[in-house]
């Protein structure tokens, strides 16, 4: 398995929920980078390289997405609708982790093509070692597919 | 989250691997029953309740689907592609399980919208603790959507 340079988007509003994440997620050793973007628009303007991300063009697309859905400007659902609809990025594992507690959220999720949906546990122990079984089961267990960029994504579809 | 009866299909002709599958995920207190059938055809079968498995009509679908690629009568990602483009099984969760190490068959599963794809270690010991892992995320970290029959699934997608 190809490890070098694993980077996660992590997509969320919350301060307190991103260094929590970001906290329980650093001890992997696998992981390279974790991006941090506030909102919906941000995410899709990282994703597709768009400003202020044009620098990203050509580059790895993230090994993993880690989604909330309640979002400013473009909701998750949107964003995931996005993400399953397009060829460059249909195949990027993303992963729905939201304080939702709504059902049509739920089903919504799998019907647009989201790869898990977790809910955050309100303990901070129990969202903790949520995050670590998480990582554990998407960065070794998991096998990603083949790194590359939106570019080279879009030529191989073609 | 609702843990009653969770059924599990397991869709491999290895005999070997299914004994061990079943081994490692009997110790999970939550599964009520793993359904094993040995090709894609039984596999297709079994979740459109048609010959031989008529009875099924109006139980719950499984919870979730390991599938290996290599199979006889119809393979693996045949099965994956009809799950995927029916409304009524498309949000169940599907793991492919395989042996394969062919980067076509990775690129070909996301592509279809798998949810999550495993390659089965060689070593026993390393493939247990795989499945463990497995188990662990995919019962008790991963929110599944409601648990509905094919039937209530048909009709609340109409």
């Amino acid at each position: 398995m190809n490890t070098e340079g694993i980077e996660i988007l992590l997509v969320d509003d919350s301060s307190a929920d991103v260094d929590l994440t970001i906290h329980a997620l650093r001890d992997s050793p696998l992981i390279d980078r974790i991006h941090v973007v506030r909102d919906g628009e941000q995410a899709l303007n990282f994703l597709f390289c768009k400003e202020p991300y044009l620098e990203r063009s050509g580059r790895p697309l993230p090994r993993l997405i880690l989604l909330d859905l309640k979002l400013p400007k473009v909701d998750g659902l949107s964003v995931l609708r996005v993400l399953k609809q397009d060829c460059r990025t249909r195949s990027m594992p993303v992963i729905v982790l939201t304080s939702s507690r709504e059902d049509n959220d739920l089903t919504a999720s799998y019907d647009l093509g989201v790869n898990s949906y977790i809910q955050k546990p309100v303990d901070f122990d129990r969202f903790r070692e949520t995050l670590r079984t998480l990582g554990t089961y998407w960065l070794r267990v998991n096998q990603a597919p083949p790194r590359q960029s939106l570019d080279s994504r879009a030529e191989q579809a073609e």
